[in-house]
């Protein structure tokens, strides 16, 4: 129930408006936006801009936020549970990538 | 401690695995290839390339769980705590969306 | 040689930088963070946050140019001639396509 | 005039479909599935999933094409003149980033 909890918690607060979602496409824009922003910042801690120590990891996190939040508001508008579809990806994921990259020779 | 508990699952999934972790900018391309996969989905749902019903919202789930998974990786290799920025997200945005945005009328 | 020509444009506009081209993976996530604010404008324009209209078609245009900029950077940073690309999509699209959608009456 | 040229030959491509256009947020999306293919193959070519050598140059010029491709279609639906904003952008481009980066020092 993990993520069914902040999809509520979303819904809450997205409540107040109207309309409360914006179309599928809309979002979808919104999280063009955001994830570009996260790869600016990506490039400013990891990449060819440098930025202070200091201000790095609350940044990065911060963007990422922004991308869960809108990717709650485009699950909530259509009714998608986001627990649901996170076991059954964690299933497949796991039975996909097993043979598919390097493992730890420890494990082996 | 939602975000937390999906971040210990994948960091236990990927425990196996070496490098545990891709670097920021090879796990950002991932980001935009899952988005892209979402993008698509979208496209098929509700806009010119029309899909059946019955198929339509479990694959959107499906793609938007594989985006949060890029995620969790992202901010498991760089230690972010994705409870933390949540909550910081939530509050800073209560404040700035609450004059922004047209709000239902029986609430004002 | 159309698109060549702007490439050799931007080559030699960037010859004077050293680095002159970033790695690709940081280009590409500058080309999301391009995308990103592509997608914000269109959202400005036609979606749910109006601007006026006499700014629109000028800002996106804007962010075009961006967009088209660092696609050249990473095309010349890997030696990739994007007219011999262009002609090759085109010639693939026409046969891809032309069962696809729906045709305009006028032309069956 | 080298992108005008290339929008009149999509232009004319497209004139056989109905609509000619899709909305622009539905080419927003298109956008984002083919950047994400291009994405993809700069994963597989620079990072941590390798391909053969031979295939690499040519499947990369192939997804910057579709994406410039897509762009075209977003500039013919809305009458905007990539070669304006083509020119707008170099001037600007030159003013703003020349104090930024580091320049060879041969130049200097």
């Amino acid at each position: 129930m993990a993520l069914e909890e902040l999809q509520r918690e979303v819904d809450k607060w997205t409540a107040q408006f109207t309309p409360q979602y914006w179309q599928a496409h809309e979002i979808l824009a919104r999280l063009m936006e955001e994830t570009g922003e996260l790869a600016r910042e990506v490039n400013h801690l990891y990449g060819p801009k440098k930025k202070k120590d200091s201000e790095d990891k609350r940044d990065l996190g911060d963007e990422m936020a922004d991308v869960i939040f809108t990717l709650m508001c485009l699950a909530n508008s259509k009714n998608i549970n986001l627990d649901d579809a996170w076991k059954k990806m964690m299933e497949k994921c796991c039975k996909r990538d097993s043979e598919r990259y390097k493992k730890r020779e420890d494990l082996v």
